[in-house]
């Protein structure tokens, strides 16, 4: 069984672009975001204290159904797909009401930086891995 | 034979986030950049002054493969890799020098708005097929 | 008696900097989105369905006195300071608990647009001025 | 006699609202793009590899005169106005072509960071009050 979480969300005007709709490059802000809560629900932050590792993105593939608009209230609904041994996907959607305004999947992958500034792959911490599981 | 263009870019200090490199939702805006700067390069405007279609996007794939920091210089090379009937995708890649930073495709459906206002989809204009091939 | 609102929100990671801290351009970002929640606090959206005229900023002036982090819990109190025969000053402060993080004012003014398209000032919306005083 | 820079832009997509016009909050990032341009024009960078110390902002003071729209091309001209013994104060103005849109000061104070993380005002570097002025 995998975690999931609900985000609920309203857009704001700074959001928005001359075609008056939410700008595209903000869905993913959304996503992010909602990615973020489900880690505090389950008592983590993504920026730990002393980290010495971190989940920078390698793939983010939306689908685009249906256009936000200024002070719409939506959820995103973000739920841990698949824990690799060295990666995390999320499926995402978004939602207002019953409609579906995006979907799609976010994939991290788990890196540490070397002592010469490197990145480098690593495990997905176990710590992590027990709570998102 | 598609159309294509080179974006030249520098990283802005706002682009940057808390884990000291570009927060991947830039990655989408670099290449929407780009993809409106091709459009001038071929002497339209993605928002003509009198349009009564638009051109959202429905999916973004991209797959984020180094990370950009703060005063990087780089490029975006964005092409019309198919023109459909209703709908164009577009190959987009970042570079650092011969680095590839990121690629992916983009794809954006051709629609009007009806008079009650729902977004109905129509035929890529025949001006927009004809000057992107 | 002038109308006031308290905003809650929490800082995204999307808004912190390579610093570390918020982006001081979010500052403003934030006042505006209590600006707008006080307005539907009594009843009213900044962009109501057929508006004629708008509110455009004409000033912002605002004192940074702390950094804001990420996942910082904080509140946007925005209170209508002034409402002058053409233009709206709001008195903003931005408080983590007790300590204040940022202050000052943000002034708008009414405006309509002309047949050609000029923008020109007009008196503030006799509706806007009874709910917001 | 203090540096000065001029900054040319294109208005972006991304960069607009609903109003269809320029989010006000973009002014406030395009004169920090104007800024660390003039810090790149004088051999500097506002994120130097090894600092111990930074510039973050105490004040912004703008007034909106005209707003930008979609693919405007402007320019942003920042100037050194005051290099006091722990503070810098630019004066800022966007212009397009010979029409102000934007004028306005931004302060930044310098500050470092004490062993125990507390941020304490210091001095302006030395190196870089020299070529500021």
């Amino acid at each position: 069984m995998s975690v999931e979480h609900r985000y609920p969300r309203r857009v704001q005007f700074h959001e928005t672009d001359l075609a008056g709709i939410v700008h595209f490059s903000w869905y993913f802000k959304y996503m992010e975001e909602a990615e973020h809560a489900l880690w505090r629900s389950v008592g983590m932050s993504i920026v730990p204290p002393s980290r010495d590792w971190g989940l920078p993105r390698v793939n983010a593939n939306i689908d685009f159904k249906a256009p936000l608009k200024f002070e719409d209230e939506f959820e995103v609904h973000v739920k841990v797909d698949v824990i690799g041994r060295r990666s995390l996907r999320y499926a995402l959607t978004i939602l207002r009401g019953p409609e579906v305004m995006a979907t799609g999947p976010m994939t991290s992958a788990a890196v540490t930086r070397d002592a010469d500034g490197r990145v480098r792959s690593i495990d997905v911490p176990e710590a992590v891995r027990s709570r998102l599981t």
